[in-house]
């Protein structure tokens, strides 16, 4: 049987880097990886401006002016933010200047309009100024040639505004990845449908979703299958012609209604591997199809779901680039106890400042509410035989 | 001037909790809030469950059984998962059983098929069981009437997975916080428009809208407005009539084009104050008009980026009911030393692991491109005059 790290290995080989690109307006384009360096093509500000309200003036006019003392200086012009001045500053001259506007050629400061006589033809100037006081150098926040953002840089809120201030409105990301879920089982039956006696409601098709869509991929396809090997078959046949990457849940076991093992030989998929020697998600099986990867996970809604986060993640970071989509590992001292031992485990936890604690509740793979409020999954090896307070684990952050 | 604890107390009620309520597809209701309890009507499972493919039989049935002193019982039936069986088992019956399906009356273990001779009409066991081993009880996850998620809790996919268990196809959410925002100046030109002199790209308005999309909250409204006071107020009347929140950027300050004290007044809002005792974004301007509070933010890049996230996200936790969308405040070490002292000061910073630093780059307010990686603001009061490698600071996690 295949070790957990050895199956990951595996089926991160399965999948490539996504390298179509795509132009999106900037708006939309917040958590998208961008396909393109973001180079400055101007300077920011593309002029020296003035940081407030006031006069432009030489630094040297104002040498010893204080309110008792001031110094007069002719104002021959006014600026607005937005506007430029023809012509430059000589001795004994001030522009009125507003903040954010182009600092006029000649003068290197600005006197804040609080310190002077807010004179029109003439002002009184009652402040001593050093050149380049009061003063936002051209280029201040980047020159022109800068690398602002690199290629694969995931777009955030700033770099968003970093993109605008550049004038971008379209800008180049790598298309989304594109996944497809299915869950399979005649026991399962959609939400709002009718619960017959036997059935249960699907909830792995909603985790799945639900977990991609807070990873920020939309699924392209999401449906339930019931235990017919030829629809599940057909419903690959399509996917595969679409998808990056397909995952079902449930019939990887040895039952006689476990018919993923039966899909994935009709339509003659390479197996990749049966069972991971984990605890849960034990059966899960991964086949390749049309180079699509297939990875079937466990029907057990917690098998699923850890399965899910350990085995499937790891490929999304491969199709992105971006470890963002894989589980952060980080070493944490348990706060609780926990006996278990004799496979490598992986449960449910909550994580906070370098401890972890394991949820009161029951943690059977059958068992989803105890997950509620959990943050990470606790890997116990077989080696350690359980673990008690205050002993060191190894985290993975959800 | 407003010390900032002040003003976000003053702007923090001047929003009211949501409370409308709409109904969504539970698919689409990830990151919304929901707006009724998720309350079991049914025990999950809804019948005692088998965990594995076998044999459900009596336990008592299989006493001293071994490979060597099979126990031969009776096969009275097949039950795949999604079927239920009539009767029940009574003593020296077994039946057919694959995972997921009901375990039936009367037996109260399921023997693991490689147990047993995989027998059709009568089988043999190899093992003996205890009452209840195999077993997962109906009412295992949640039993009827279990309030699994209370009202107000925000949806993630564990909860989503949760409440599809339930059977909820379409579910109560409140509606979305609706935000306008709208970025002044005549220097300011929108991405994609030819720059021409004295001119600068629009980044505050998708520093916002970017920010916001990442909180998972899409701006109603959002437009550029140039130093316009009766168009700016026309913005305002008409997005007042649909937004919870109005945000601007610029024109806040004391200068001739500092439009936003015109358009209050023009309005005949209530002015809540002007100038807050912080750097930067001090001439932060509040006002109320028909009900909505508009928050009036520094032109200056990192000013309206700090605070947006230090004063309107504290309304916007207001507005949803949730600590999420304000920032976690932490108390951090420093890694650099930051000599600028006698204001309150918030300045970028990354935050890992109880420990911060300040990028290297500048850190003007003009300047956003040192902002980029940043992940909280290191508050530095005036007490402190500045902060040495070591010290203990508050942070502000983005």
């Amino acid at each position: 049987m295949l070790q957990f790290e050895e199956a990951k290995g595996l089926l991160k080989k399965q999948v490539q880097l996504i390298q179509e690109i795509e132009s999106v307006p900037l708006a939309d384009a917040v958590g998208r990886i961008l396909a393109e360096d973001g180079c400055a093509l101007v300077d920011q500000p593309p002029f020296p401006r003035s940081p407030l309200d006031g006069y432009a003036v030489r630094a040297e006019d104002t040498l010893g002016a204080s309110k008792d003392s001031p110094k007069s200086l002719r104002v021959i012009g006014k600026i607005y933010a937005g506007m430029v001045l023809d012509g430059q500053i000589h001795h004994g001259e001030a522009v009125r200047i507003m903040t954010g506007a182009p600092i006029p050629s000649g003068a290197d400061t600005v006197i804040r309009q609080e310190n002077t006589d807010y004179g029109k033809e003439q002002v009184q100037v009652y402040e001593e100024l050093c050149a380049f006081d009061n003063y936002c150098p051209q280029g201040e926040d980047y020159k022109t040639g800068d690398i602002l953002l690199k290629k694969r840089t995931i777009l955030d809120g700033v770099s968003i505004a970093l993109l605008a201030s550049l004038g971008k409105e379209q800008i180049k990301v790598y298309r989304k990845p594109r996944i497809a879920i299915i869950s399979t089982g005649d026991e399962v039956v959609l939400p709002g449908q009718k619960l017959l006696p036997g059935k249960i409601y699907d909830s792995n098709l909603y985790y799945l979703y639900g977990r991609l869509l807070e990873l920020g991929i939309k699924p392209v396809f999401a449906c339930h299958c019931g235990d017919n090997p030829q629809k599940m078959a057909n419903i690959i046949r399509e996917q595969a012609t679409k998808a990056d990457l397909i995952i079902s849940t449930g019939g990887v076991s040895v039952g006689e209604k476990d018919i993923m093992h039966e899909v994935i030989q009709t339509l003659n998929a390479k197996k990749l591997f049966w069972r991971v020697d984990m605890k849960p998600g034990a059966p899960t099986l991964a086949a390749k199809y049309q180079g699509v990867p297939v990875i079937c996970l466990s029907g057990n809604p917690f098998g699923a779901a850890a399965n899910f986060e350990l085995l499937v993640r790891p490929m999304i970071e491969e199709l992105t680039g971006h470890c963002r989509w894989n589980m952060e590992k980080k070493q944490a001292v348990m706060e609780t106890d926990y006996s278990k031992g004799g496979v490598r485990r992986f449960i449910r936890g909550y994580y906070e400042d370098g401890k972890v604690m394991i949820p009161k509740g029951n943690l059977a793979s059958g068992v989803l509410s105890s997950m509620l409020g959990c943050n990470c999954l606790i890997e116990i090896t077989p080696e350690q035989c359980g673990v008690k307070k205050g002993d060191l684990v190894w985290v993975y952050l959800l």
